[in-house]
């Protein structure tokens, strides 16, 4: 793993969506860019402190020359945004597969150029997109892609959280301060943290593509570097209408994620926070509850469930279902195998097109909230 | 009343609205266009047939003469958006009071010459924006207008539909028919029917006025005349953010209209479905319920709450407190008192604003969806 | 109407319901047994002077010999319990319909001979029962009779309140007052208020009639006369079980009166605080939610639905509902037609019903909470 | 582990809880009573083949002599009701702590024989009542224990499910053959699958202690050979009251298990298929939604707290905090250091508790529900 160490978030999210199945041993890490630190906290972690580095460079180094039967079967990339492509060039070029957090890269152009690199590299890359681990979100992709709900007409995505309603950044909070820097976020503050979910869940579930769109991004709190709330109106490839609203300063909202999709037969509904659910509509009869872990669903979908129904799975069970799918294909990887056609997580491609919704937003933003063509990727 | 005969609908929700604190009753009225229909429906409604009319004209012309006994206190107009501004001015010109459905006229010009004739006239002229009606609407407002939320910061206000996701009005089902007919509904179809209400119930709830809007409107049904659907970013004065989004294509939705409001210091939530509830969130206090009829609730609002909490008042209540307050402006008026100050109800001013509202969005939208300025009104 | 004056909140919810629609005007009164408050509630309401009256016997003697033509319909009873025979019968002797408040009487022995008044009297005697006035009970009793969830097996009916968790009767506070006082509510406090809504909003929608009971009623507040918390264990007839829970004492509940009917093919639960939703549940589908006012609901209902879906009509509205119903057999039996077979209100049956529902848990819980029969009525 | 082999559901969930937090490993087993199935499923599991035993007993011979680098920390019994106490037993008494799936042993006689056991063994052991493990439960008792709620009045537990509502067991369908088994479930079947989870939650979050109960038990499956739904009525030492519901025949029910707690001065409500949330009810204050891993919460529960407020966490980390709660008396055990007075998990008088509940509820209902005394323990 590389980042994740103490006062870390989303390390220890990876950590225990990688154990919970219990197919994964975390055995070496560079946890921190200050050597310390990342010792102390592979201690904590009761790793063997041979194989706790103190940087990134040093772990690949190391781990690259180790014998089959102890190598790294895969690495984890959990640092701050702009820390994601050069640990994730350099284990990928040294024969590694590589996890790595969203937002992919810092910016469009690292992204494409990373893109190259797992192509040539041949190794696998996750992108963890982890809310596309959701079954209910698996489920509504399926009704989409199987023309349950006929035509996509409109699409209404939305991420609204409150923690950076006030200038937390200011005091030096670690989440805080990084999310907002320039420097280490990229162009984009909550567009960029958790817009791209919106925009990845909205894509994931329907298959559209942004043709243009019109980004109206905000900074609500004073001295704030980047955007903390934005609204976004899409147009998406072959004529149906979006809008796609993210905010770090809505007050009371805790990770508000949810996702309208409705279609010329029949309409969904999905919120994260009830994650458990999905909600689909009809012209003319009742609308349906449907829970997860029930028998009516698809039976794609039985591998990503742990409990039966009425049992809720969480967002750590969904992160899992990243990984669950990401050892399927690490799997037939290292053992020789080819990785199955069907295996389902984000990949670069998903990272390169994130990046450029980021950008693209950014740049209509920046021009006053003008439309902007979505560029070829 | 002036429309509101058999197969209509609005006629009848006002009729009950009017009734149902006993204040008024219905003793003329000229209900269609057809003379015919017009009798028969004042038929339906026991009325004395020499004061049921062929006509909205024939119906001022005799009524104005009747001795004060027997005068009407107001007109009810519930017409189709095309002949609200007739029936309106003429009354209006006779000396009575009236009460109008929204949108108070087919276009702008028609709305601000209304507002000439209503000033020029003296008389009384209610706009039923009947949303607003809403005990729990009226909370949000004291909310707001207290401070208890700070500084607005953002607004996002919703109106989805289902009933119009295939073309019904082909077969000329009547409340289809002329809300998709540019010649009766006016320039807009979904963003006039019900974009209007989202758009009044954010101003009534947030005061907040428009600085410019980028509307995209669709029309997603074949063969359909006028939007279906439309996304309106919106920038208010003073910094704060707005999205809109209005559909009657959205399947399953059925008048799920809703506001959130999001401020520096709290945001509040209402649905119009469950309208006894208001959600007040805060940075770091648990999230709370506000129920109506309930002791905590501005004690202003007691005169708009018939039954203890947790009896759902609804969709007829919050009409008929449109009318509670018409009525006690129609009472003053009558008896020569002075209009009491704080009477709350819509007005031509949020009739004006409401059509400027709708050129707006329907210009940006012609124009590609690009910014566009509100108007000085 | 008898009794509903001054400081009364049940007559205010009749004289709306039974005005909603417009088929019934208030004339002539008796609102309280103090003449003089009597007289001045009927000024709050604008009655001729000549038709108030000091005491329910004086109106009875006036009323009864006025001339056809201004002959009242119906009289509305809304008296607290104990005061109910007494006009009750008195105005059927007399040749008037009746609607009266519920619980029907005192005591079963009331019940019982007033059952006997209403037979020979041949008038029409009408219970508001309100709450199987909402549509979506409605449609749950068509779900149950059609046989669509089979085989009932068990019954969960709650009415928890909260507003009596104090000793608010100790200050006087009206509505508090005679409902805790055995000498004004009956045997029965919290039970007669409110478990009698559960039990004929149970008895309605299954049919269901109760075999035996065990009742553990309890009086949480000190100094409080009567019980202000029960629960039941029922035994129904055919075998399907049951419980029922009311209280006064349920802190932070409104009126949360819910039913859950499971049957072996579908279950189905109804909330009255969020009333125009049925939410109906089967074995290997998803849940659904039906809403009031749409097109797969039953064709009978439609008479009782004033606005389309999704504006939701409220207690008033269930009230009204009532009345419709009892307008049309008044109408019949004034106009001396047949009252049609399937009119759809409580009547002096369940009103018989309900008292003996009391009387056995009262009965059951003094013995200790003991398993009693319902009695043969 | 002992149990949770090929086809079991119950020791999966505890192999996941107990790796979430990568705290544990597991290295041995005996998952079936049948020898082959055993070693299949060990081999799933990648266990060492050496390591997997053909039975408990050869295990625990085997085990015990381990050295102790190798030595097992604890064993866990995932096995039907009616084979929870021999392998405890053994194992307590060959010296290794112990974690219990619930109920802990097939009668009440089983479970008292079992406490001297672990006293006099000085082992751990630990029962996985796993909803308390839930971190707005824990929240919920902190709340009642601080006394917040005053004096607790009420409590209304349920647990309905769904799934035996057909006769299931006659195709032999593992889940449902042993749970309605006499021989293997014990005296009752969804009392004591579910009825106990019901029980512990209330005794969990409240402290209160049952003195007398009225059970009615129903099987409404016809050859079905225990109970599938029971409706009970509790009277607390100190004067509460309460009701316990639980079924498996209620149709559309998941897992909806849910308690509401009634206290003098504030209520409270939790809904384990919604589980980060609490609901507090006030007598006059809005009512509120406490949410997981919030700053208001009580600091003490910061260690069950994996991720963020509005990541949904679910039943797996529930159960995984009751491992959390585990492991840290474990650790303290194996290291020789005492167990924290403050460890939080269901313990053998827990299981004791709940077996008298089962034994008085069984022995309530088959008198033909009359109200028997809880016994002394």
């Amino acid at each position: 793993m590389i980042g994740g160490g103490r006062g870390a978030f989303i390390g220890a999210v990876h950590r225990i969506a990688a154990a919970m199945d219990q197919q994964a041993e975390l055995v070496a890490g560079a946890f921190s860019s200050d050597a310390t630190r990342s010792r102390e906290s592979g201690a904590d972690l009761n790793l063997d402190p041979s194989r706790v580095y103190g940087s990134y460079e040093e772990m690949a180094a190391a781990e690259k020359d180790r014998p089959a039967s102890e190598r790294l079967d895969f690495v984890v990339i959990v640092t701050p945004n702009h820390q994601h492509f050069g640990p994730a060039k350099l284990f990928l070029e040294s024969g590694f597969n590589v996890i790595c957090d969203k937002p992919v890269t810092f910016d469009l152009r690292q992204a494409k150029e990373l893109r190259k690199v797992v192509a040539k590299s041949g190794k696998i890359f996750v992108l963890t997109h982890n809310y596309t681990g959701n079954v209910m979100v698996k489920q509504a992709r399926e009704l989409v892609r199987s023309g349950y709900l006929g035509e996509i007409r409109k699409v209404v995505a939305e991420y609204p959280q409150g923690w950076l309603s006030s200038f937390l950044e200011k005091d030096g909070q670690k989440q805080a301060a990084w999310r907002t820097d320039p420097k280490r976020s990229g162009a984009a503050g909550s567009l960029g943290d958790i817009g791209t979910h919106a925009e990845n869940l909205a894509h994931y579930i329907t298959g559209l593509e942004i043709e243009s769109l019109c980004a109206d991004l905000s900074t609500f709190v004073k001295g704030r570097l980047l955007d903390d709330d934005g609204s976004i109106l899409v147009r998406y490839k072959g004529g149906a209408k979006g809008t796609l609203f993210a905010s770090q300063i809505a007050i009371g909202e805790e990770n508000n994620l949810n996702i309208r999709v409705y279609g010329s037969k029949a309409s969904l509904e999905w919120h994260q926070e009830h994650p458990n659910q999905l909600v689909v509509k009809y012209p003319d009869q009742p609308r349906q509850v449907w829970g997860r872990g029930n028998g009516y669903l698809s039976p794609k979908l039985q591998k990503f469930t742990r409990i039966p129904a009425g049992h809720p799975e969480g967002y750590l069970e969904a992160f899992g279902n990243i990984y669950i799918e990401a050892f399927r294909a690490i799997r037939a990887a290292v053992t020789g195998k080819k990785v199955p056609k069907d295996v389902d997580y984000p990949t670069i491609d998903d990272g390169v097109y994130g990046m450029a919704f980021i950008e693209t937003a950014v740049k209509s933003s920046s021009l006053g909230a003008k439309w902007v063509k979505f560029p070829t990727l």
